[in-house]
């Protein structure tokens, strides 16, 4: 499998997770948000995601060779074809939960603070830089404390968002606690989230997705 | 089941479509974004969802009456419960094609144009009612644009998103269209997701899930 990557972005580092959990072995094709004017917008990389987002996977399936985007679409494919240590539960009602924690970062805290977005606020709309900072901070300050309400009063948590084995829920966390710190976002009152994270960051699966230790890092 | 539900958000109005295509009866419980400084943000709502967003499902299971949220993860959850009239399909593959659309709407272009995010650009940001709509078409004909090159080069397209039954993938692009009309975005480079959305209009499920068919439209 060929994954187009950036080791920052934190859609990225959620497929990198899963990856890892399952134990599948792939490619990095890395793909710099900054250089070139983007690597994701020339024409070759949008005939494999007219999106111009990372990540894509090329999953090299037998009935077909074209592109997985989305990242929550692609960990879902990955746990439906690989089945070992399955990153959804069992119950369709708990299923619910770990996608409700899972979107509730991917479409109401991390689009917000995307660089594009963060671009078009200061080369289109003019917001200084502080006003930026404020912006980040704001949605993902807001979205996780929201986040922690809802795991520290649901009896489903665990080790992890959802008992006690890392599930889709926490492949989307850890990246969005990896941008909030870089961004120094109040974390303060989130102690649930942040033990969930350590306890993530404590598996290899996690660690080696980590921006870090990606072969395109600087 | 109860669907808390504000006429005009186009998250509410995905999950109402999935309800109608199910043919699962439900109550509406309106939930008005505006009036009374957002009836979302009541301490009685962030009890039932501490994000302070609809929509929220109370679906009477009988393991558990807490409210789902997310409307993709709803709408899953009720294609797992009742599925009759499936809105994925069969493959994981084509799974995976249908969630890319369904979250390239859900993450890339709805989260960017949601009432809250228009008020800080306003209210905190001071950006002026021209910006506004500008970031507004910007994002949404951005984002329809490359799901119209995702579509229309998509051999599994057919009458709908994919093949000739609606998916979650039609549940999201019609509200998304609506919006886009709504605050007069270019659609005219969109031939084949405009036809997919006259197709689903034609449908009761679609059509009387719309905003000006619903008890609290205005």
């Amino acid at each position: 499998m060929k994954l187009y990557s950036y080791f920052r972005s934190s859609a990225s580092y959620r497929v990198r997770i899963a990856l890892n959990l399952k134990g599948l072995p792939y490619d990095t094709v890395p793909i710099h948000l900054l250089r070139n004017g983007g690597e994701q917008l020339t024409s070759e990389y949008r005939k494999l995601n007219p999106d111009g987002l990372v990540p894509a996977l090329v999953a090299d399936s037998p009935d077909d060779t074209s592109a997985l985007t989305q990242s929550l679409a692609i960990i879902e494919y990955l746990d439906e074809v690989h089945p070992q240590r399955p990153l959804l539960p069992e119950s369709a009602i708990d299923k619910a939960y770990v996608r409700g924690i899972a979107l509730s970062i991917a479409c109401d805290i991390h689009p917000l603070n995307n660089l594009r977005v963060l671009r078009y606020l200061v080369r289109e709309l003019k917001v200084s830089e502080d006003d930026k900072n404020a912006w980040y901070r704001h949605w993902c300050e807001q979205g996780l404390a929201a986040l922690e309400q809802t795991v520290s009063n649901d009896r489903r948590a665990g080790r992890f968002c959802y008992g006690d084995a890392p599930t889709l829920a926490d492949c989307c966390l850890v990246p969005q606690i990896a941008n909030a710190q870089r961004l120094n976002c109040d974390l303060l009152g989130m102690p649930t989230l942040m033990r969930i994270n350590e306890a993530c960051l404590a598996l290899d699966a996690f660690a080696h997705a980590s921006p870090a230790m990606q072969p395109d890092a600087e």
